[in-house]
């Protein structure tokens, strides 16, 4: 398989999945819908979540572990909840196989083994949490509850694509208990706002929070916070999202607390959410046509070496040079990698670690050993430069700051000119047409006029910007009357 | 509900039970069989799974993730591993679900959403993971791949205990593959090293290496290492496997390497795993009729400090000696608690601290204000002393170690002398009904014998010492020659 990628400008979609496979991300399974995740990609993966878990724990969060299984019974107890996720349930209804009379060496479901209540696997862990914290809280002394599960969830989804969409993810899912509306409110927005920092400090990808609207709210949620970041192509991408639950949840499963004046009432909720479709994001901000571009925060290597030589004595001597240089950079906490792998050519690696989005590259050759000096080549801005061993950890230090800055400026910079205010829904659709992005523009809040536009364009109103400005307007599309601007825009 | 635990001599089994809920580890949840892993246990977990994933990486492992589901076809491929996990397979047929026509608000499976192929919940990854490696080997540069995933697995268990046998666990799954047979040997031997190694040193858990016999080794391996330990009721434990797969699964899933030499030749493997079941394991070893013991090196809390005091100014003072302490000890990697809860008091945290197995205790009162000491408190032998301010963190720092090491000696002192060698059928039947443990004697190797013992004594084989004695000798039950001696005894 070549190991070129096809250009962004030629078939976006296919330059992404091309990338995601060829990287060494994740490729699909044989199973419809579920990716398996490499190693490569698995240590990205493994690196948001480290940061992520130390947010979480900062934040006063505890992880803990509920069934994969939901009983169908406690599945329909919040309707809303229920109705959201049905349609694209998995569902066990047995719990044994049985050699298959009619075809021998295979096996078949055994009928006598049927579940006398079908288990949904979870697509969400609400229900069986919720059933469990019914346990948990008598008074207000057991509250707050601050729990957050690393899992994996399933969703029939019937169109896929790798870390943006599949059958089977993997995520956190935070589920909190709290006594008052305020308090509730205030953990759903902190979540929403730790989700934000996350997202643009280590992912360096820049994020718009707000509020869903109605339709495109979580279902159960009395509001849904978001972070909505804008890929390459002009396309938004929800990065995660935070839901203050009200009292649904807690009434649907009967969920009481004693005041401390004794009072009963029901329990107030929160959960908030991030995915491996993060991954997706991860890539559609950064990557170009050479292939994956890695913010350094996340990079499993943030530095490779790669040995040039004829001969074994040049490789003893590059070796000495490297290990050098690596004991340096870790003392630094960089994490570099010593590619002297003997299958591969040095040019077969450099293209390997461009594809693959390693930072930084070092090579070493015998000029180099000669002049006390290394290669050093840049994977953001496809960039070289000589530098002496003196100097090369100051260096490589700063640059990975450097690289870390100018990928979040260069995507702050592409989302800030890819927000356009229009005021005639000819503009809107001018827009969308051919510049993409995110259309601000005024809406009248109603379902119908968000549905109607949505059917003309594929536009939907990704989100109401926390920070709107209170401008009053007319409707895009309506000309009624309009509090402020939403975001609207084409997503994945 | 009462802390006080039923005693162990009473009865071990409700003890055990007990424990797991008072000491907040895990509880049984609304899924037959399934458990919710509390927080608190959940935090022991993380520990144990951090210092195994650093293991595994440390010996060249990378983790990936690999598919929830396993396509019938698939699951079925290799033979014996299929008809090990048939009787004991959760299987989804479906996936969506509809409103129940004969009752509103219901929901039911959609008859129309059936799939044309049930899938599997894995029970184990084998036959996804191998199907997958077919596309990844072409060659022989390709090789080795050694990879770790963790994630949850279902065997649909009819009989279930907390930790020790549910029907949902999380564990880790080791899956490589080599090009040849001493490689995947060496392999497979290593990791149970790192097994042993780990039980140990971090859970102060003596073990014996070992490989199963035919019986009981994992469904489709030619060999089956394993760490086995002893509980203090005197049964055994298998708090570990790892398994040469031979070419098993390589010819079942067509997976084949061309040497450096061109030839082309099937695969070989190993997999090995480690559970949630070694929550168990760590509990039965240490704990005692107060509750959890818990080893230094995997307490979510090393240390608590406890604050007692009658008025604000004594707690503001106490605070201020705590924050110190904390400093000092966190400076030295030791992790510690200020229990400064207002809504319990001091007896109310003694006692759940010493329930909960946090190692060391620290009391804070007036007089020791007074007398710039503290009390310490020392959960495995429940003794305490006081100690000046000046002398706390070195005190503790070597308390910790010698805890630590105290736990490993007790348990080997008990399980060592808990192992007897017997030479008659009589003395066998007297061991396991009077003084229990592992009962060491010679066996004829034949399948017939192993399971007449064990029909008759419920006693199996838990392993051949891979430190067997080259001792021959006859048979304890049926008098044939022998070679050596093999551990019997009742196992969880």
């Amino acid at each position: 398989m070549s190991k070129k990628l096809t250009s962004r400008s030629e078939d976006y979609s296919k330059w992404y999945n091309e990338l995601v496979v060829k990287a060494d991300l994740a490729e699909n399974s044989a199973v419809r819908g579920c990716m398996v995740i490499k190693p490569y990609g698995y240590a990205i993966w493994e690196k948001m979540q480290a940061e992520l878990d130390r947010m979480f724990k900062e934040t006063g969060h505890q992880n803990a572990y509920f069934p994969l299984f939901v009983p169908k019974s406690l599945f329909e107890a919040e309707e809303k909840n229920a109705e959201g996720f049905a349609k694209e349930c998995a569902v066990v209804t047995h719990y044994r196989l049985q050699n298959d009379p009619d075809k021998p060496g295979k096996l078949r479901v055994d009928p006598e083994a049927k579940l006398e209540e079908e288990l949904v696997v979870r697509p969400t862990s609400e229900a069986i949490i919720w059933n469990t914290y019914r346990n948990w809280i008598q008074s207000y002394r057991d509250l707050p509850i601050l729990i957050n599960q690393w899992a994996n969830v399933v969703r029939w989804e019937m169109r896929t694509r790798l870390f943006l969409r599949t059958a089977e993810f993997l995520w956190q899912e935070g589920h909190t208990a709290h006594e008052t509306k305020a308090e509730a409110l205030a953990e759903a927005k902190t979540m929403n706002n730790v989700y934000a920092t996350f997202a643009e400090k280590f992912m360096a990808i820049p994020v718009v929070q707000g509020v869903k609207t109605e339709s495109e709210r979580f279902a159960g949620a009395v509001e849904t916070y978001c972070i909505e970041a804008l890929m390459q192509d002009g396309k938004a991408l929800q990065a995660g999202t935070s839901h203050f639950l009200g009292q649904n949840f807690a009434k649907a499963f009967d969920v009481k607390y004693a005041s401390k004046e004794g009072k009963q009432d029901y329990v107030w909720a929160t959960s908030w959410g991030v995915s491996t479709r993060l991954m997706g994001a991860l890539i559609m901000t950064h990557s170009d046509d050479n292939g994956l571009v890695l913010p350094p925060s996340l990079a499993p290597n943030q530095v490779v070496i790669v040995p040039i030589y004829k001969s074994d004595e040049d490789l003893d001597k590059i070796t000495e040079v490297a290990n050098g240089i690596m004991s340096d950079l870790r003392a630094k906490g960089i994490s570099v990698k010593f590619d002297n792998r003997t299958t591969q050519r040095p040019g077969a690696k450099f293209a390997q670690h461009e594809l693959q989005g390693v930072p930084l590259r070092i090579a070493i050759g015998p000029k180099d050993l000669a002049n006390g000096t290394v290669e050093l080549a840049r994977r953001d801005t496809l960039t070289k430069s000589v530098v002496t061993l003196d100097y090369l950890t100051t260096t490589i230090n700063d640059l990975l700051k450097e690289i870390q800055e100018t990928l979040f400026n260069k995507a702050l910079e592409f989302r800030d000119s890819h927000i356009t205010e229009v005021e005639t829904f000819e503009e809107f659709k001018d827009v969308l047409e051919n510049k993409t992005g995110f259309i601000s523009a005024h809406w009248d809040g109603t379902n119908e006029t968000e549905e109607k536009i949505k059917e003309l364009t594929k536009a939907t109103i990704r989100c109401i910007p926390l920070e709107m400005n209170d401008e009053e307007g007319v409707c895009v599309y309506s000309g009624k009357p309009s509090k402020g601007r939403v975001l609207f825009a084409k997503a994945y």
